[in-house]
């Protein structure tokens, strides 16, 4: 197939690579040009602009997007649209907020242009030899580009999960459900650091990555990580968000489903990027009024 | 009333002047000499051991207890055991866990002592001017002493709670509440904060504190904090724990009751004496391992 | 002071009767016939439509807005901005998210008209008998009105809080506070009531609320409540969310505030609305998969 | 090598299969004689008191207990220790609380009999065709029977964890972990099957376990169950707790381990096993009083 990938960052460029080791014929573009050298040292071609890259490409012409969702993911789109045809294909398989994706698939409808969005799990290595792919949107338009999606994800790694909107709504319930398995297992590997015991936490890892109920890749990436740095001395404990699990939870408070594991893993990444807590200043400083329990002065 | 007081630090030391101002006749203990010479000062008779004291006092013997929860409270709990009679009573005030209390009562019942498990609650100027007392064991022993409770609380603030253990099984669940009530408001206090609005907190505390749904003496104390420091610069948000909220939820997992506000007041503490958090670096290396997302180095 | 009281229901009425009280010439206008004819009983005057209610007011017009959030709110104040005219003033006293305030401030503001946010507290008894208040809004406006603001309110009750949208926003923030502190109540009373002792849980809110450390307007209407039904025998253990707790966990996650009293506190409710729970489901299915644990069944 | 199996339920049953599939001499007993048919039936050995058991074992004498945690394990091992000799060994291989395994490793070790605490994950499938094994005791005790360890457990399945106690220690918190994963899952699910779309959650499960960052067992029994009960509409969401998440909560508690996430899963379980909440009806009541809000009446 003759596909066009915009945005060579980590995920677009091992895509690219993905797609080409599968003969699909790869043209791309991306704003920094030491990507797009990037890229072309590795024998993939590339275009200088939009416009070029759209030139490149047989009709009807399918792009697949990879840039950071935001504004980025918003100034290519809108370029796209204005610029491909009816029965052309976009494929957005940034982490994109899925309202955003269905006002994107509604104004690409407009113009005849279809507008798939996928959600887009398994990292940078799955990105280079088997992703896993959640794909929202016309279905015929899916069905056009499936062997795509088919040869760059793992086996049954691609789903047509539906309407427009619906495959970066899977991405963003998997992002949380992610984050609430890394917090259990940071919470248990804390425990078992502070106990008793003299743990190697890389053993540990191991051995409940076999056979145990709670076997998994992030167990098995708990187990490297160890492996490297046996107490994690070297990193400190801040933890950032991307955006996905606050849409999470802001969706179940939206359904009143209650989330607490996937509201406290959030909650626990913001306040290890805290210096100092001002609510628990609060708590000390009331604790001081009532009780005269001492606290800790800056100095 | 012809009572015994052994602890004179900050709540003991309270009791008895209250005590005092209400016209009985406090007799009293501490190890510390400088305690001792503490309470001699303000007219509080003291003696320099619990034999002593006891002779001091006239049978039967009504001894109130006010030192640590824990060791303290068990050395002393048990000498007087030992040395008191039947008919006597005990009054332990202090925060102890209620199945202490519980064997304590069982152990003073075999030698015919009376043993008064007291919740305290108010704080240093509860215990001075007014506090709010939770009481178990036996009746007739807490009828005879019922006068000196009513007189060092507040109106309507002494409760005959029923069996052994029950009064600190109240103050107990009292500081769960209590560790959540602050949680809350610490919380709201940050969001407060951090607004993009400029609001003077303790403005904020003091409307709060006057004819709304959340008006409280803990809203009162906050007013008291933020006029002292409008933005707590003076001090670290780290809070211990005194134990009771731990007990508290202990208590719920046993009961199989829900409690995640208790849970998470409590563990927001812990986490504020966390210089890093390794769950905290666990997620941190996942994240690098899956994704490349940076990590934040140490030095 | 002249004022227009639009919206009868349970707050406005009361307010609208609270201000004649004070002196206060009060037109007033809502939907209802039925609420009309209430207010006329109690010596209200009341209008047929906003038309008349303006007629009716002398100017520069003064009208205060006590309708539900939401459409019903942006319905009346879209039509008292195309109505009124420059130096009158709008208070919105309603439960509105406090970017809609701002919204409306602005619009307003194009017409030279004041809007006045208004966090109302204290419920239907602090509505007659003296409410809490934080506003936001243009300061000069404020003080026109202020002396309606100190007479409907407690001593005390009432703040100017700052710009548009800082009285909706600090109402926001009391209420996720009483929401947290409503579960803390809620947890505690659970604990007590499950206990191995035998509480009489009126007497055990009484005591609570005289000289403890979580006396507090809250506390005297839980021993209200439980003195009208010992163990809340008839009510059932649903609750409903009014909003604004949700807005106040949104903005905590937009100021990545962590507030897990304050998401908990929702979250129970929107567990409590749930007859069945399809998380619990789930979590019922896999430890019957892994572990042939067994399930229950429905018939 | 000659190993006694006491325990043939679920997991004993299946574990004492695999030990004879991989050569071993499997002689067993059951206090139930269906048990104990069922375990003949397939070839094992049985005994009927564990006297038989022992006397049909080789010298020195290797029992692996696999009964129900607590009075049932109490009671074997204390029959064991009893009986057996200096230089046997007992492995004990149930759900035990590690203080207590570490009080019978105490009392073994004052006859000279070993004894091994081993957490076992994996489940019945595990049990029987490859479990996961973590190991405490003494070292050269278990390197005795290290080769029946090896042979019952997957590839890289067990785990010499050190001292008595690590290895149901490992065995608590895997299982504590274990709850945050499950409960994550269970609320991502429970968003997917709430939202707007239309999902297919068995083919999203599926999606998900091939190339995501979820993929894992729990997610492979998530595909499972679903297959079965698109739904789970035939099952309750009512989910037990087997004691290990408790303790897992408690030691993070002693520990002051923040685990906000495990806490929560517990308690979550004990949410849904509840019919109403008494803490839910406190909040309601609460709301009824101060704002009139409505309250749903039991008839």
């Amino acid at each position: 197939m003759n596909i066009g990938m915009i945005g060579l960052g980590k995920m677009g460029f091992n895509l690219a690579l993905n797609l080409k080791n599968n003969g699909h014929t790869v043209e791309s573009f991306d704003l920094s040009e030491d990507a797009r050298k990037r890229a072309a040292e590795e024998g993939i071609d590339t275009a200088d602009s939009i416009d070029e890259l759209l030139n490149k490409l047989e009709a009807p012409h399918v792009v697949w997007v990879m840039v950071p969702a935001g504004k980025p993911t918003d100034t290519v789109v809108s370029e796209l649209i204005e610029k491909m045809k009816a029965d052309d294909i976009i494929i957005e398989g940034g982490n994109s907020n899925y309202h955003d994706s269905m006002k994107r698939a509604q104004k690409s409808a407009e113009k005849g242009i279809h507008f798939l969005d996928v959600g887009t799990s398994g990292g940078t290595s799955g990105a280079n030899q088997g992703a896993c792919l959640m794909i929202g949107g016309n279905k015929e338009a899916f069905e056009k580009v499936e062997q795509a999606f088919k040869d760059v994800s793992v086996e049954n790694g691609y789903l047509y999960a539906g309407e427009s909107g619906s495959g970066h709504f899977l991405k963003m319930v998997h992002n949380g459900i992610e984050y609430g398995m890394m917090q259990a297992i940071g919470e248990g590997f804390q425990i078992v650091e502070k106990s008793q015991f003299h743990f190697d936490l890389a053993a540990v890892a191991k051995v409940w990555n076999n056979g145990s109920v709670i076997r998994s890749w992030l167990m098995e990436l708990s187990e490297s990580a160890f492996s490297k740095d046996a107490k994690l001395e070297g990193i400190k404990g801040v933890v950032d968000a991307s955006g996905e699990a606050k849409w999470t939870l802001e969706t179940a408070l939206d359904l009143e489903v209650p989330a607490p594991v996937i509201a406290l893993s959030l909650m626990m990444r913001n306040r290890s990027k805290e210096e100092d807590s001002f609510s628990a200043k609060v708590v000390a400083a009331l604790r001081n009024e009532f009780g005269g329990h001492s606290v800790v002065r800056n100095d």
